[in-house]
């Protein structure tokens, strides 16, 4: 992930202010009551942008973080993706030496009486709406100074615009020890790696090495739920790429063909909001993306996004602007996802050059270049870098649904990141019918299936229950399940019921899940 | 995991000095050559004690951390278990409240001229061979100087011992911030999140949280590769429980018979080294154990090591002596493994009591009481707390093998561990074999196994690179496959091969991974 934020210029790209629409609190009050996710420490108040996933929340992540290893990770076969798992704990000298010691910060004001910390360029965004990225501290300080801009909650004066450093700092050690920094990204264990991973497994140019695994940003003032948080998970992959053969992938066929939303440069600069559609075969013949890894990369994720359940005319790759983009960056595309609190990118994809693996070779003095056909490369780089706290947010309101008349609020999660696939329910808590019920459950659940229990209240209820935590199939246990051996799968979406035999359940269940078959063909 | 460290007095238990074994040394060479581990940020000198597992060492540790998470988590029927993701930064006052910012200690001396920092326990244990579990930094003092004891790299005095917080500190926000720490354990987190997952997900007495994430300790001086180190991944699980309910466990029954091995406190106080064996039912009857869900565990713990290829005679659970154990304690069972370098610990088990809960109840103000049939009540907790990193080390140590004749060391990995399932071969870098080869090589991955692809040096070689990394299956394309369709599997452990037709190739191979069927009866 590189060091710039794409909030772009688009227009319905803004963050809106304090008022949040209704359709993120009632969607995050009920992730919050229904265990997806709360605050960390709670009882001990906290500490603001630090959460964590509770049961369905944990499940969920589990289910993304596996489908995303397959799809991008295991499945690939050419070029080999290799997966890495680094520390989150780094030396100074690497941080330094990548840059973040000195460029990964935000511009920051605080209020001269309340001491309010705030960021400088969203206060005046707010205040002025004025698209002011790139900008100097001094810049700032004297757009803040000729709007008389002051304090949003007290009214006072502000500070100086500083420059705030967002690595949080650990001593590892005794005696005031060494200097450390939790890692701002995963990406730089990989370019640290590099050459270790490469000469491990013998890999030859182009292969990618992946990393899932935490990063922290000390946030000045972290909001909007999972949107801007302090602690989180990323996805990363460097795909490393001798600088001559980026304008061809192996597999490309494989997805050539993948229709994909880009909002260009130009667009932007007139103000439009609406992406163009084209296949990831026609990106590139039009030079609009800078490589066919990044084509590759955007058509890859397309088909995972659509696949869980983020509609595909919601969200669309952005061409991010010069004055986003490192100086050193052959262009950078964001997936930015409509929600109802703006457009809010979940996907970074840097052409990042061969400026880390070039820049650690200085800095640390070690030979980080390969050998390709006798000759000495350093590899380019294209990364795809996935937020999965962020994305756990849009599945959630993109799924949200309400106002179909049945009364209450459900998830439309698709059934293979569903937390759970099936709940098993007695229609009545009474002997045999419970006892079946449970060595039901116990039955699915030793064959994998991710299922709960439930003999509390109406049957009615429990089929609220589970739509309102996204359980795409309910299997309820009758008075003919002794006699007949038979059991109902009720439907999610639809509703609608059907008798199966039990002896098939596990299979039947697994086909729904797999997309093998689909609820309707069992009617 | 509970705060002090099982060292325990039985007398193969100690720590060996800084003399490794040449066992240890070849298997972390290899180790760290084959891409497993080595130290994180390399080329900028690293951070002691800080590790990344490089390609073979993450897919090690994924496919524990799945075997782990289905064994212990997803096909737990009665009590469930339910997984937490929860942060690894939490607030002052979290650990102020549960008494590591207190207790989360160890004994430091210093060099009074080369300013070396070290455990005073570890120094008057390698010097003097005594024992000094839970003595006060006063009476190390005193052995200190009563026995002249002098910095062992340089010669000098030393200062007098203080104690020393293993926890990392953070400094989260703004302008000085909130103090917090990184998390020394999971289980906080779990005990901090009881009640909202219980409320969240309806849960009833008894069930578990489970947590698998990072934790740190600021280690004086991490050593021994794996086995000390300053971050490393927790899997543990709070098993709450009514605490007139503790004797029996809902599924013992699945257990009673598992044989188990015990060293017992009456036998380390003879100074014995040999554990007692008896069932999980007989530990119970004879009081061996405080509880049946202790027992329960212990059983599992043993079907699950044995699987992964720790020998079932080279594991034990060492009931911890009174000095090793927090006051509050009902008694703790530390899992250790013989190695070459001594027994080490690799799951602790605790029965934490209720202690936790009623101490964040106190502190936090907040009921954390649940409701059993009308009543409040405050569950005890039975804590099994499993080490990744160190449970790697024993793996590698344990599936080493040399001398059998075939030239080369190798690792003996059960196949649903091990990193790479087959490695699929040319017999010569010709077409249409290599062509035949790729294509298997993309099926195979595309089936979900995890494989490889090489084409490089002789067909010996390659079978011995893939020995050395532990790959059970090499599969080769031959003359014969473009006529008759079929491929060679050749068993790592027994070097036999078999031919078999290629359309039925990722069936046989996943039934061997799975264990349906042995490399024998294809023969």
């Amino acid at each position: 992930m590189v060091f710039m934020e794409g909030k772009g210029k688009s227009k319905s790209g803004g963050r809106k202010g304090k008022e949040e629409s209704s359709l993120f609190d009632k969607v995050w009050t009920l992730a919050n009551h229904r265990g997806f996710v709360f605050p960390s420490a709670e009882i001990y108040g906290g500490i603001a942008g630090i959460y964590d996933l509770g049961p369905l929340g944990a499940k969920l992540k589990n289910n993304l973080v596996q489908a995303w290893r397959e799809f991008f990770v295991l499945r690939e076969t050419n070029p080999p993706v290799y997966e890495l798992d680094g520390s989150t704990i780094l030396p100074y000298d690497a941080l330094k030496a990548s840059g973040h010691l000195d460029s990964f910060t935000d511009p920051t004001v605080s209020c001269l009486k309340c001491k309010k910390w705030m960021r400088a360029d969203h206060l005046i965004e707010d205040s002025l709406g004025l698209y002011v990225e790139g900008l100097s501290p001094e810049e700032l300080t004297k757009i803040i100074r000729e709007n008389n801009l002051v304090c949003p909650d007290c009214g006072d004066g502000l500070s100086d615009v500083s420059v705030f450093n967002l690595m949080l700092g650990v001593q590892v050690g005794p005696a005031g020890g060494q200097t450390a920094f939790l890692r701002p990204e995963t990406a730089q264990d990989i370019f640290l790696d590099f050459k270790r991973v490469q000469q491990s497994m013998r890999a030859k140019l182009p292969f990618g090495i992946a990393q899932i695994g935490r990063s922290y940003r000390n946030e000045i003032s972290p909001r909007q739920g999972l949107i801007r948080v302090r602690e989180f998970t990323q996805m990363e992959i460097e795909m490393f790429v001798h600088p001559r053969e980026l304008g061809s992938h192996p597999s490309f066929g494989r997805v050539r063909d993948v229709r994909i939303r880009i909002l260009t440069r130009g667009q932007q600069m007139k103000g439009e909001i609406e992406p163009v559609e084209m296949s990831a075969g026609e990106s590139l013949e039009k030079g609009i993306l800078p490589n066919a890894y990044m084509a590759y990369y955007l058509a890859k994720e397309t088909l995972f996004y659509k696949s869980l359940g983020i509609p595909y005319d919601k969200f669309h790759f952005r061409h991010m602007m010069p004055e986003e983009t490192p100086f050193y960056s052959g262009g950078n595309f964001d997936l930015e996802v409509e929600l109802s609190i703006g457009r809010k990118e979940i996907v970074g994809n840097a052409y990042r050059t061969s400026y880390d693996l070039s820049n650690h070779m200085k800095k640390s003095g070690k030979d980080l270049s390969v050998d390709f056909d006798g000759e000495k490369v350093v590899p380019e780089v294209v990364e795809p870098s996935f937020g999965v706290e962020r994305a756990i947010y849009c599945i959630l309101e993109h799924c949200y649904r309400e106002d179909d008349g049945r009364g209450w609020s459900w998830f439309q999660f698709p059934p293979k990141i569903a937390p759970l696939t099936a709940l098993v329910v007695p229609l009545v808590r009474k002997e045999p019918l419970t006892d079946i019920s449970f060595k039901t459950y116990e039955n699915l659940k030793e064959n994998g299936i991710d299922v709960e229990y439930d003999d509390r209240g109406s049957v009615g209820k429990r089929y609220a229950r589970a739509d309102e935590i996204g359980i795409p199939f309910c299997v309820t246990i009758d008075y003919d399940t002794p006699k007949a051996n038979t059991v109902t799968i009720r439907d999610r979406d639809s509703r609608k019921q059907v008798v199966v035999n039990r002896d098939s359940l596990t299979e039947t269940i697994s086909k729904l899940v797999s997309g093998v078959i689909k609820f309707e063909d069992l009617l």
